[in-house]
């Protein structure tokens, strides 16, 4: 089954079936990682731009790591955003590298919805890679194919989001999928940081608590949040020790999940404020899978963008 | 045919032979571009060094890429010029990538001349990225490449090259480059920016205005020059609004050219300074042709500097 | 025969045998370079990260060209050191490059042991590019390849190394070389940059002196280290004109050694401070040679870290 879509904007348009088609496919690529050569020619002669105007090592090394594995070759364009007033638009920018004939442009920045007014402009097949606070996609597909790949189903599940709700993309990508995928979903974090639209706009398999007991009562995956430290500036959380002792998730707070309940994070961690190091470093956690998941999955995105069969 | 240079450091040393030559080297390798795997193996096995003194996303991308689709390994050292002062000299930065066996080095440089230079102390093939205000030559080989693929000749054409003749590299090497392939250059801009000696230096078929009517009258060619934002402190011209009002390109002076006349700008634009919206993304603007062209370009100089036949 | 070795950490935990094995492995990669295809497939499908907490142009660069001529895929992680706060910490970011199935990490840390530590965390092969003033394994092990290159053996040669020895990785793994392979040290510098231990910790064949004259007396290699400048500061030295005057290594000074002394460096060079220009442009200089050798000896640790056989 092929993919219909040209561009990997968000899941939020994404049908359940798409999201099936990308984790099977993400399988096959994994099962590379194990051989003495972790590398298919599917995109030999193809070039893959990345354009960030937000720095993040972990997204693009990913990225870049999936491309050498598809013999893609790549281009980093890091964008100072402090050089961005002087220098060119977006969309000159993209343009550009358009006329250099490349084949994806895997697209970070800091305004929601960039990437999507970039793909109106291009031929070029675009991946957000995080825009603003809407989505992150390509994080969202790498989590549930984690989920499904231990737990063997992502339907039914309950799935605790703690923490910074309201800034996250993560977050979004993470709820747009898991509720196609059929699992129920449960927002948790201080009030100041949980939209109030969250509890009504996904419909009744979304729930909102400020509780964490609650949160995780029941829970098959506890998925916590990266909390940017700078928002305490913001007066948006009162101390990085206040919530840890809230919303931290420390081996007392997992005992009221399921016993057989995984923990996930986008990483990088701040150990000791979101989460706890015992947790992060325990058996339940799925932390360094996500990170080994999201190479494999990054190479079905392209692979399938690119017109190949599922 | 093959190339007899082992450099490429201006155009003002080729002969219409050779420029010749690079212009009909460099279609074959257009074509490539329209294909699935975008890469030939040409030049397998050796290295690209690519050593800038100044930033430059645009020209290092674009070698980048020529590289790879040669199936060149490529070699990035962009050097910060505050630093260089603890640093080591360009020679002996050079000569320790010669030690390291590099087989070309693309270099940019502030300082006139220092291509050349380095290309007495190594063995590699050097490429003059831009040196200072003294040429840019693979920005020439890629304008002619242009104009010729879409008029067919270059002979006879009268081209109008706009704006900061004075501190442009590329203003020169395009007027080495389009004088020996028999076209009319005019040069225009405010007299501030346009040296005394232009008027002479390059024997009758260039001659300078002041006026954009009388450089635009019956031209087949307007190349627009970037416009250096930080000159207007060296008081060079009044203010951003009035240069556009006199020397920038919009539809109103641009129809004072031939009607068939093509629009082309080296990039990045400033949009609204030195050229209008509509005439960078109207019907005859050749900016975007040019970025392509510029890979197409810079293999095909590759490729013959090493050795290739025409 | 192969490596018994997972790691390359320092040269003070080699046997003679490994040493002896990584110069023989290197000699056939070094014929490589003279060749049209400067590559081999031998690590094709694998990928070398680079970890540097410190900046390196050189030993980047070379690492990078040696996994490019290897068919390797490289991935260049700069961590700049004044961020690194903000951001995870080492052991985190190895065990996401570990997730990511990276197959080398080739470290570059301020901390003297940080590649130690780090490679008892992971499965990746991890090389030290140097560690605070503790050990930079494969420049000592691309010198004695020069000397050994050059003089057909080490045994018995007398190697003047000159210079800021307290601060000196380059100094110690070099000492550690040089005396398994049985040749004779003397240390010589300033008495504020010898640390006292040194005239026991490693032995009777290495000598202190700080007479410059006594140090190159039967000096076979002249082996100059360079000065970080900003020690003077640290009133280590008195000012650079003194310290040129009485350890720079000048055609005066080389004379007092052996009429085929041959000297060394471990780039990049202070011109007119440690070392004077004629002596290193002069015959006696192996400064290049011990760049296009630092290629060739990167390749043969990561082939012999892999399971290569001799």
């Amino acid at each position: 089954m092929s993919f219909k879509h040209k561009h990997l904007l968000g899941l939020e348009n994404l049908s359940t079936e798409d999201i099936d088609t990308v984790l099977r496919t993400a399988t096959p690529f994994k099962t590379l990682f194990t051989r003495s050569i972790k590398k298919v020619p599917t995109l030999r002669g193809k070039t893959v731009a990345q354009l960030f105007y937000e720095p993040s090592t972990r997204t693009r090394t990913s990225f870049e790591l999936a491309a050498a594995r598809l013999s893609a070759d790549s281009l980093s364009l890091s964008v100072d955003s402090s050089s961005v007033k002087k220098g060119e638009s977006l969309i000159d920018t993209a343009l550009n590298l358009e006329a250099m004939k490349v084949d994806f442009m895997v697209v970070r920045h800091p305004v929601s919805g960039a990437p999507e007014l970039l793909s109106k402009s291009v031929q070029a097949h675009v991946i957000n890679a995080g825009d603003g606070n809407h989505e992150h996609p390509t994080q969202g597909l790498l989590d549930l194919f984690t989920i499904q790949e231990k737990k063997n189903k992502i339907q039914d599940l309950n799935v605790a989001i703690i923490g910074d709700i309201l800034h996250s993309r993560v977050a979004r990508s993470n709820i747009w999928g898991l509720t196609k995928m059929g699992a129920n979903v449960r927002l948790c974090g201080p009030a100041t940081l949980i939209p109030k639209e969250m509890r009504t706009a996904f419909g009744k398999s979304v729930q909102v608590t400020y509780d964490m007991k609650e949160a995780l009562d029941g829970a098959d995956v506890a998925y916590v949040l990266r909390l940017q430290l700078e928002r305490q500036q913001e007066h948006l959380f009162p101390s990085l020790r206040e919530y840890h002792e809230f919303y931290g998730l420390d081996m007392r707070k997992l005992a009221w999940a399921k016993k057989d309940c995984v923990v996930m994070h986008p990483g990088p961690m701040n150990r000791g404020v979101e989460i706890a190091s015992p947790v992060a470093d325990g058996p339940q956690s799925l932390i360094l899978d996500q990170v080994t998941n999201g190479i494999a999955v990054r190479m079905a995105v392209m692979y399938l963008l690119a017109g190949g069969k599922a």
